[in-house]
């Protein structure tokens, strides 16, 4: 039987890992730990690590709380049950180097009377610059981990990416999206919950491989200021995206979570400028081409 | 009779002489113009001064529009009209110097099907450092005009504002409030709709002369580096309020308003740092004692 222990315990394992994995990777900075309560039950430990060699700013949380679930949350799962249990996994990576790609994974846990039972989560990429061969591997990756649970993930996962990593008054993609699932269950995939969760567990083990691979390739290359600038922009995005529809961001606001958790998301310092315009034939304009929906990059 | 063509005509030389005025102030930028046209009616002129020697990045936004009203915000109005008119103008400046403060002002006025008519506006204040001359100076200017027209305009429209520009979240007020007033009518305020007409005239005439006398007491103050780090996640907070709770940004948003008209009032650079502390005794933790609600700076 899998206990929610169990799920938390294994979570808490993968942030270490992960955490460790970034400290060796970053090769100068170091993580910060606060652990927290959350009035209502459960608690948490915010790791943040900043001004490093390669991370400017990043956030490797987890949390596992339970309590009464708030009557507008019930509504809206349209679920009777209030008595939850959530646990999980969130990091957001701001590099300082603009060749380098924002990534975001979240593995997640959550129970309702221990009678409902859901796993959600997913990795997506927000390179400043999109460029083929890295977002060809990254997509590889996804596939590769997703291949070995279910023949659909990695189709149905990116295309779920695609739709909820999408920036809609800008009508682009946050980045080149990844996978994303949430509420799968047993019903809805044909597998055991301890299969999901086991899916659940390689693909927060991918994160570190997948990132430290495109980390690697380019910590080392230099860039202009105008390529520093157009990450900074590419950030403010990134800040729209989280505030006006990140579900995990808003359904933080509205239920009071860890403010400073919940929005170690955003990066140190972005930027907005009036009516940016992309010159036509530039790298900037190349990408905002490839923000884009069902681009199939695994052929 | 009043009509709404008079009202869109006012405004818009509200926006010529607040441009004029700003552009004189600042003795360096001048506003560029970009005239848009809506797709479902009307359209707008909006003007954007940026690197200026007191005015970082600023936008005067007039604009007239109509159409159909989108089924759920006509939902959300309790009404069966559908032909709108909306006009306004709407302003926010971020300035260079941490010493002057944010400012933000729109009046608007809104048409069903000719038959409901309501006007809405307010001016508030978010200084980087609240200092209590200034914030007595700006409410005086507010109540001064609201005292003109309504002896519990200012009482009333002070609270309302205190209300709206509070960032949940973070349990502190935006800046030093102001006036907010929404669906002002005849029924509501014992006043004409000529009347509620010259008010938001007054107030929008009172932008000017405000701004204008902040800024010139503050803006050849000198500032340290902290300053104009403080300076920047206070832009952060301003962010976020604008990108979770400002009702007509997430209306611009949902109802596919002009995205850089709308974003206008995000500022060229804002920052986030992991749970930031301010030094007891500090400046800092000064002004964040001050951002609360039911402050009372008429005393």
């Amino acid at each position: 039987m899998l206990t929610k222990e169990h799920i938390a315990e294994t979570y808490k394992t993968i942030q270490d890992e992960i955490c460790k994995g970034l400290e060796e990777l970053d090769g100068g900075a170091k993580f910060e730990e606060e652990l927290w309560e959350r009035e209502g039950g459960g608690g948490g430990r915010t790791r943040i690590i900043q001004q490093g060699n390669v991370l400017e700013k990043g956030g490797v949380n987890f949390s596992a709380v339970h309590g009464k679930l708030p009557e507008v949350i019930k509504k809206s799962f349209g679920v009777d049950e209030d008595d939850f249990f959530a646990t999980g996994v969130s990091i957001v990576i701001h590099p300082n180097n603009p060749w380098v790609p924002i990534i975001h994974m979240n593995i997640r846990y959550f129970e309702l009377n221990e009678k409902i039972r859901w796993f959600g989560g997913g990795i997506d990429l927000t390179p400043h610059y999109v460029e083929e061969g890295d977002a060809k591997f990254f997509h590889q990756m996804m596939k590769n981990v997703c291949d070995k649970h279910h023949p659909s993930f990695y189709s149905d996962f990116k295309t779920w990416a695609d739709n909820y990593f999408y920036i809609k008054h800008r009508e682009e993609t946050r980045g080149i999206g990844g996978v994303f699932y949430d509420k799968l269950t047993p019903e809805k995939t044909g597998l055991s919950n301890e299969q999901i969760f086991d899916f659940s567990c390689d693909l927060g083990r991918t994160f570190l491989p997948t990132y430290k691979e495109l980390v690697d390739r380019n910590r080392n290359r230099t860039f202009t200021e105008k390529e520093k600038q157009w990450q900074l922009l590419r950030r403010g995005r990134y800040v729209e995206f989280n505030l006006v529809y990140d579900a995990g961001t808003r359904f933080g606001l509205e239920t009071n979570g860890r403010i400073e958790s919940i929005l170690m998301s955003l990066p140190s310092t972005a930027n907005w400028a009036y009516d940016f315009k992309a010159a036509a034939g530039s790298k900037e304009a190349e990408t905002l081409g490839l923000l884009k929906k069902d681009i199939n990059w695994t052929l």
